[in-house]
């Protein structure tokens, strides 16, 4: 497993990690799985034509109920863990010759939902 | 990996690829991830009883705030990219003997989301 | 592959499987697939401060559109389904030195959404 970390600039960001994990990938062939171990923010991948990343976090605004929550402290922040566990926290793909199996348009982004902050990013590939 | 192609026959639809899943797996146990590399479509499991995969389709709709996308050339295509990011490319379940460690009415499926088109879905076995 | 019971005490209720899952890892380092084989729950991480788990369980009501369902026999239940699709039946993380690599505020969690029952959790942990 390789551990990398990735700042985050905003409050909210869609970051492309896609090169970050391309970059620990092995020879041959297997599947990679992309783990984040934080409850505010999550893996998936993405389109990213431009303005895409925004769109994504407008659309995560607006998926949000309009509630009072019970998480302590700032409730607030609440939808930002309700999000990231809805989206998950990993994202597992084939890789093929040491490259990831991504489309022309596709990306593994790490979704940001609270920061700025310093997040990890764990990376394990598993020879096929 | 074994690649198969899902040919789709409408704007959104839930295809059932249970099957197509099953018979690429090898004897033995193991892990199977089933990833399609669009960013238009997405894989998750679900269940399909009569109008189920509709209802899937309606709901999707249904989440999708109300908002000025700025994904470039056609901002109604945005969601389509959205949904795909929230559901997710990839599920990754357990097989036995050779078959997927499905429910009994639970099913591995591609959302499409901006069809119909042809989709590439990538299924990766590896033994535990 | 090792399967655990989980008696689920309500209609909808978050579970913390971390310790359940934790206990089924072989030493050394790898990663877990956790799955369930039910449509009417799912796998994912979440934060579980206090009042946390109800949080999430009111934001995935919140999320459900008001739509008339085609889902058979009771359509109330239509959005359980539809909630575990988007949520997703599995999880995928490391484990090191069979340990979980989960964030400190982070927890491994079955989403009922349709109890409460027994469900099963398949286990599968295999070696990077």
């Amino acid at each position: 497993m390789q551990t990398i970390t990735v700042r985050t600039k905003s409050k909210k960001q869609v970051v492309n990690i896609s090169d970050l994990v391309a970059q620990q990938l092995p020879k041959g062939d297997g599947v990679v799985t992309v783990f984040t171990p934080h409850t505010g923010a999550a893996i998936t991948t993405a389109n990213l034509d431009p303005g895409t990343d925004l769109d994504l976090l407008d659309f995560l605004d607006g998926i949000v109920p309009d509630r009072a929550w019970r998480h302590p402290h700032n409730s607030k922040h609440a939808p930002d863990h309700l999000l990231a566990s809805i989206i998950g926290p990993s994202v597992s793909l084939p890789y093929q010759n040491g490259q990831l199996a991504l489309g022309i348009w596709q990306y593994v982004v790490l979704i940001e939902l609270d920061g700025p902050r310093e997040r990890t990013v764990m990376i394990t590939a598993q020879k096929a």
